[in-house]
């Protein structure tokens, strides 16, 4: 059961927050899911949580006077560990915050209730509500960005566990005694198949004599070699920068066949950085998931990009918003 | 919304079925979750469908003369894939089946109306309701037996998936490339963790030359190694066996931490022939998990033995299709 502490008027917008390591975004919602604004900002997280929260007011105060409508409901999704209930941040290890009180802290600066999210799950939730994966029965939601995020809305709602910790996909293992992960664990996927591991797989072939494009794009630097180059190199059919992806995607498509044999979802859906590969992902992923899992799981399912990029997350962070003041969403909770 | 196709009166006992490959196992259970009666005999898959039926026929109607109660519900748990929704087993590999209307066969048979799961759900389900994880928020039942079979309760629900093909946990990757299945990939949990393939394992160990109490056991014949010997003298302090018996909980352990950070479960229940190890195994899985997730996930949960043993799928099986009749179970559920 859900707080139920505001009264955000049906028709009124709601703003929608997703906080990451190095940037804010801020957007202004409606209760149908349109996205009426839009707009980030670095999260400048070495300057304190009071700082960036006062960041985040200044720019929820400019939306609503460019925007001129009442606000009086926020959805924030923040990387975890988290508690919904509580609004409390447990540990955010990129930026360096233990048991702080963001929702709180966000009432206070903005006058009005705040619902805290973990952002992978606000993002599956936007896609679920208005994006790639609508009117699913049961969808995961993969973010292959610095790490690997994942979300899981399963009959509309998202399913958080019993201490808001499920759907942590980047830490699956997919190689026992494989790469070093960051949690302290070895073999994460989030080690072979997010945009950053990719990004570093490519700077050290590159650094280790490959003949890339990569060399020339970073003018030998490898170190600014980033995941964007590595898509477009391979587009280009650059042959080291298509064979990271594709040893990035034959790791992910066992870890999206255990995902499917786990959860049976209807729809997959994958965002971040590395969706930028399209085709180059897409195509193999779907041919190998489909030889790793059961007919009748394969045939269930859809595996397609987001469709709502970068604002997936500032879209789903207001939606859960309104579902969980009890104004609820769209034409179809209305309640 | 499950069909709501008989009036099983509140107090009337249910009969569950478990049928497996080997044996099949018939008992009448409480709408309260006790175990009236069970008894198990074996399939004889091979004399066909019909000939099955119609010996559970002859079971259910000696168990009802004999208890002298009126009977009008059953369920039965089954291996899939089937659908539970037409009640057809969609394909039987251990016996054989495809596309056997198993529900309809069963209610011809008894005279009343009939519900069917998957056996491992049926499982966890009976679990939940009246065993190891009564009261479970979010229940992961896994079966250590010829296979490995899962089972998933959400809130009270088995979580079936959008195609009743679910917690498949058997056939998660846990190394690419690794041990062939019998599904046709390579690497699957049920190669390293089930019964079967500690038998196996041990045996060929054995036939290898390696020193063990399994040697004399089996006077020779490593073809008669079976788990139960396996964990015996692992628990003799067999090294060769307690050897196995590791191997297979720490790649276990791998399962259950990616199962972890998938679902964030409160309960963890371990049966089936392998869970007969008992400490052996329960020890250093504990150890194992509790390094492989998350604090904030290992806190919230017991990995705890089965406590229905081998009437989990009769008493589940009976619990749901209660559920699924309408009649409700137990005393939280009257409706």
């Amino acid at each position: 059961m859900e707080e139920n502490m505001t009264s955000s008027s049906r028709n009124e917008p709601v703003v929608g927050i997703d906080l990451g390591g190095t940037s804010v975004a801020v957007g202004l919602v409606t209760p149908a899911g349109g996205l009426l604004e839009c707009g980030e900002f670095p999260t400048e997280a070495g300057r304190g949580p009071e700082h960036v929260v006062q960041n985040i007011g200044r720019r929820v105060r400019s939306i609503a006077k460019s925007s001129d409508v009442p606000i009086s409901l926020a959805g924030i999704g923040a990387p975890g560990p988290l508690d919904t209930a509580t609004g409390m941040i447990v540990e955010m290890p990129n930026l360096g915050w233990r048991n702080l009180p963001l929702r709180e802290m966000l009432h206070r600066e903005l006058g009005f209730p705040v619902f805290l999210e973990n952002d992978a799950n606000a993002a599956a939730y936007g896609e679920f509500w208005v994006g790639a994966g609508a009117g699913s029965r049961c969808l995961v939601g993969l973010t292959l960005g610095t790490g690997v995020g994942g979300g899981i809305v399963i009959g509309g709602e998202v399913f958080r566990g019993v201490s808001d910790a499920a759907a942590e996909f980047g830490h699956m293992i997919v190689e026992i005694g494989g790469r070093r992960c960051g949690c302290g664990k070895s073999g994460c996927l989030e080690q072979y198949a997010s945009a950053a591991a990719v990004a570093r797989r490519a700077a050290e072939l590159v650094a280790a004599g490959g003949s890339s494009l990569l060399a020339d794009l970073t003018g030998g630097d490898v170190s600014l070699v980033t995941s964007e180059m590595v898509c477009r190199a391979a587009g280009e059919g650059d042959c080291l920068a298509g064979r990271v992806i594709a040893e990035a995607v034959s790791t992910l498509a066992v870890a999206v066949s255990n995902i499917v044999n786990a959860l049976n979802p209807d729809t997959v859906v994958i965002g971040g950085g590395l969706a930028g590969a399209g085709d180059l992902l897409f195509g193999p992923l779907r041919a190998q998931v489909a030889d790793l899992t059961f007919e009748v799981q394969c045939r269930a399912m859809h595996i397609v990009p987001t469709a709502l990029g970068r604002c997936a997350g500032v879209i789903g962070s207001a939606g859960l918003a309104l579902v969980r003041s009890g104004a609820g969403i769209g034409v179809t909770r209305e309640g």
